[in-house]
């Protein structure tokens, strides 16, 4: 009986959300596991605590700093497995290892021919998304962080988009109206690549779940998670590309269970 | 024994570059066609006969002008099947009827699977390449055209792009260099692709050919078409990451081969 994966990740700080951390990197991983159904527990890390705990574990950095200074910059997700004593961070790099090291505890998630086609799949998701997305939804992220977190999160946030995440995307501003637009634009694109062949799938790869379908329900949960799941504005994108949204999250619904975890302290 | 496909490409100026039109997507269809093994025979088109072509043939617009008329635009490349009698055009769509239809000729070039992440894929290498690499050689792509292609080519991408074709990248410019820097980045992005996983592929899906790759290498005989094989400028990029796409485009040099073809007048 193999031991369970630790799983690090940030708590959000009202007690029904901080099951859904909100930073869409820790949903691609929870829905990663609990799709392959792989034994694994949550410890819960404030966002100051990432790079000291990476360092501890022997987690690598997984890109430069976005403030331009070239240093080091540790994120989440990032995952212990004791049966191999290896430390894993990034998305894309821990759902490799989790099919690699675990081929027989469900679907694989990047398969191998794959591999370049779902770089390519974040990037053109990413650069469709986010510029909008993230103009929406980072001020909101920051309101559901505890308040170490949150003081880490405006900071470094303001410094990277030079603007106060209050100036994002105002609530009844033109600006939030054409980031609103942009969103809708981006899922609408997604859907067009899923129907390009004209056939109508559900998933990126027609039957099978990977991981490229694990990037938008990610993203879709962010949404849900801060706006709320009872919200005029969620209500509204689960009507957009004829309700295609709706029903493709309702696929994932079985994949949303979580464990209680432990806090970070409580390791070190 | 079927009858060959009719493929309407664009010829260039000079005898030696007809076989190879200046226009990336004609390079598409001769590489999916070669690789195939599929019969066909070229008919040349110059750009303003186009439309009245592909009206002719019974081929959609593949889109709106780019002028924002919100006019339909017909484009290269075309085919007609005289076996079916069916008309397709646009990359994709003509990779996806060729599977499908003959799918017995050679590899299957849009796995079904893949159909979505071919669809990102695209899009993500156009992001990165096109807003250099159209800089630097749509200008050079006009010298190449017969005289009342090259005069439809400039008035066209002179409105799209509200610039004149000579302020582009003119030779020598900071402009230039910057945009010879976001080429050589997009390049450098996709091999980083190649090798996501630790493993170093040459093709896109690693041991099988796949349209992916078609978009690449044909982004590459389009630069090498316009630069001059024995220019300094593509010297250097043959040296770039490695070698690395000098023995890419190695591996297609047997696709390369093109019949003499007919000009579109002796057609109608």
């Amino acid at each position: 009986m193999p031991e369970p994966i630790i799983f690090y990740d940030i708590p959000g700080n009202a007690a029904k959300d901080k099951a859904w951390s909100p930073n869409t990197s820790e949903a691609f991983l929870r829905f990663n596991l609990n799709i392959k159904g792989i034994p694994y527990r949550t410890v819960w890390v404030e966002y100051p605590d990432i790079a000291p705990l990476s360092k501890r574990i022997g987690a690598e950095p997984t890109t430069t700093n976005p403030d331009g200074s070239g240093s080091p910059h540790y994120t989440l997700p990032a995952i212990y497995d004791p049966n191999t004593r290896t430390a894993v961070a990034e998305s894309l790099a821990i759902a490799r290892y989790l099919d690699r090291t675990y081929p027989s505890s469900g679907p694989t998630l990047i398969s191998k021919e794959t591999d370049a086609l779902h770089m390519a799949f974040v990037q053109a998701f990413r650069d469709a998304y986010l510029p909008d997305a993230g103009q929406l939804f980072l001020p909101a992220s920051c309101t559901q962080l505890n308040p170490g977190s949150e003081a880490y999160f405006r900071r470094t946030r303001e410094t990277w988009y030079n603007a106060k995440l209050e100036d994002f995307a105002p609530v009844g501003s033109e600006k939030r109206a054409q980031h609103w637009k942009g969103v809708e634009k981006a899922l609408h694109t997604i859907k067009e690549w899923l129907e390009a062949d004209g056939t109508e799938k559900m998933n990126v790869m027609g039957d099978r779940i990977s991981f490229a379908d694990i990037v938008v329900v990610s993203h879709l949960v962010w949404m849900r998670l801060v706006l709320g799941p009872a919200s005029e504005e969620w209500t509204d994108v689960m009507k957009w590309d004829g309700g295609h949204w709706a029903r493709f999250m309702a696929g994932f619904g079985k994949w949303e269970t979580v464990d209680v975890g432990t806090e970070v302290e409580a390791e070190v």
